[in-house]
């Protein structure tokens, strides 16, 4: 069972700015930025997000994900009529959710969102951590990571960077 | 006139832990490290530091630097008297500390020490930003970065990997 984060982030370690935005991000996502995430996503099995970024998922003209995707909140008990056939709820915490989707025969988890990947880092579930730095310092918003009471070491495996100037670092967690 | 910033951070950007202790940074500081900050530093003619810092360097064995120094504090009126012919108070703002370099000759300026950094960047006075990057999560600590109110975009020059898997990346602001 392994959890990826693939997730951009500004220079000064931002994934939204406070009203949510990634304008600052997308300017980034050329030909190359696509090519390495269908790489990742074709090794991915499942996907996990928080309420928050399926909230803006829903915003999308259609749905962007073709893996099963299991979206994780305590209060949502239904989901809308249109994406009822996309989607899971997982009312659980993050070592529940492992165990579940493992029981499911799942066992590549991608995990979005904000919030949930904090709760994965708390847990120390995160197996892979990859991300892409974008060369702004944006000054404010969503912070990708938050507080932890302990480290938790990595070892770098790559670095690739895009011609626009974005730095995509692989992490995998020592152990 | 231009000013660098060239600092090691964590993953999750602490330039230090909450006391100060940057251990989980030095682990990292290998050959490679050392001659990086050589080829760093003999680019540089002048150094200034925060207070923090100098009480930093006040606690090494010997006087780290070999180039004119500069201390930047408001409280500080005399300099310890081991120090007095290495050092010169600055009691000024960041344009104004710039502007004084630059009618002493001084025109490739070192900027170091967390709050100093953040006050040359909340001014826009940084050209170069220089970021090595721990392969660690300290979980809490020191802040590279603080809120600004503006955006500032840079271009991405370069990119190191050392083999101990840090990664150094290079900054130069875009106007």
């Amino acid at each position: 069972m392994k959890a990826f984060v693939y997730i951009g982030t500004s220079l000064d370690g931002f994934i939204a700015r406070t009203n949510g935005d990634i304008d600052w991000l997308v300017q980034f996502a050329n030909e190359e930025a696509i090519q390495s995430y269908h790489e990742f996503i074709s090794g991915i099995d499942a996907i996990v997000i928080g309420r928050g970024t399926f909230e803006t998922v829903l915003g999308f003209p259609t749905w962007p994900y073709d893996k099963p995707v299991f979206v994780v909140s305590t209060s949502l008990k239904e989901l809308p009529e249109a994406v009822k056939n996309k989607a899971t709820i997982l009312s659980l915490d993050p070592n529940a959710i492992l165990q579940q989707l493992s029981l499911q025969g799942f066992s590549r988890i991608y995990i979005d969102g904000g919030k949930l990947i904090q709760s994965f880092l708390k847990a120390d579930l995160v197996n892979e951590l990859i991300i892409s730095k974008a060369p702004i310092l944006i000054g404010s918003g969503r912070a990708l990571f938050g507080e932890m009471k302990h480290e938790l070491e990595f070892e770098h495996t790559r670095t690739f960077i895009q011609s626009n100037g974005l730095v995509r670092s692989f992490y995998v967690r020592k152990r």
